[in-house]
């Protein structure tokens, strides 16, 4: 396991996603498990403790299985959040709880049939150990205008906004830029769905 | 308003805090905005939208409305997280939306009388444009074992466990120590209170 916040030395070739679903309904138990049950997670590492669910492995997989477990979550009229953290790396991490040796082919790919439901977003993306990251802020955030998804300047984050398909390509792209410039870095998003004060504007 | 992520040019000494609250009830709205009328924010520049509340100004006063919006929300049986991202010290930050000509006396003392109960957590620690992050994500993890949080390394945050009212504490000595020693950084805090994965145990 690793040594502290992110992080004892091994591999750094692991993507890795932590997330959370929080359903706004007294139904939350069955939202949650039921999703994480619909997900295939035959290509990651994976583990389900008391605050989240992580996957480990190949950006591709790890993406496809995070998207997965957001789309299967979503119920229509149900508010929910989705709490991510994308991390890859982080000088501690270790080779353990991983799982590389796989082909390409995504186990989720069918999700993408439900994932057209609009979602609303806050990201942030952070680079850790050199002088330019504001640099590479920028470039994220313009990104996300190339898929549509309105991007808005607010404090700590940026506000997305478009469909679950879009969001998650959206992060493939990010992830991918961030794994060719940069030794470490973290995106972090909360999407949201379903949100009565979006609804009534 | 900020330029990107997280961030025009200004001041940087505003600390800020956008946090996000996860009542896991269709009891959701009342529990959200009962408990953000609660707060008193007379100390602070504060803002609602559809996603956060964000509290802005003094360390003190913004730590002090954070605590008290995620104590007031407590509900007897109601699982429920809050997802917290405090920051301060971003090259982009602007010195609009802020209050910083105040003085030390916090508005929302009264709510520790509220905040003894079990919360478990995970945090992650960031530190910018610094060569040696990794040491200080130590260090604030270390704090964690004055405050009898448990720390508990896990994939990309730390696990920690105690009253509320120990975490914000713990928070408050986190969050001094990075403006003493670092110019820009964060610390990501997702609270969680009467889970029934825990319960169960």
């Amino acid at each position: 396991m690793p040594e502290s916040c992110c992080c004892s030395a091994g591999s750094v070739d692991i993507t890795g996603c932590r997330m959370s679903l929080y359903p706004m309904s007294g139904n939350f138990v069955d939202i949650i498990l039921g999703s994480v049950a619909k997900v295939d997670t035959c290509k990651v590492w994976s583990s389900t403790d008391h605050l989240s669910t992580l996957y480990r492995g190949r950006q591709s997989h790890v993406l496809d299985c995070a998207k997965a477990l957001f789309v299967h979550a979503w119920k229509k009229d149900t508010h929910m959040t989705g709490e991510f953290t994308f991390s890859r790396g982080c000088p501690g991490d270790t080779e353990a709880d991983s799982f590389l040796e796989t082909d390409d082919t995504p186990r989720n790919a069918a999700a993408a049939a439900f994932g057209d439901f609009y979602t609303y977003a806050k990201i942030s993306f952070y680079a850790f150990g050199v002088a330019d990251y504001m640099e590479h802020i920028r470039s994220v955030v313009e990104f996300a205008e190339k898929y549509g998804l309105k991007p808005k300047a607010s404090h700590y984050v940026t506000m997305l906004e478009g469909s679950a398909n879009a969001l998650f390509a959206y992060f493939d792209e990010t992830l991918a830029y961030a794994q060719k410039h940069l030794p470490h870095y973290v995106l972090e998003a909360t999407l949201s769905v379903n949100s009565p004060s979006v609804v009534k504007k």
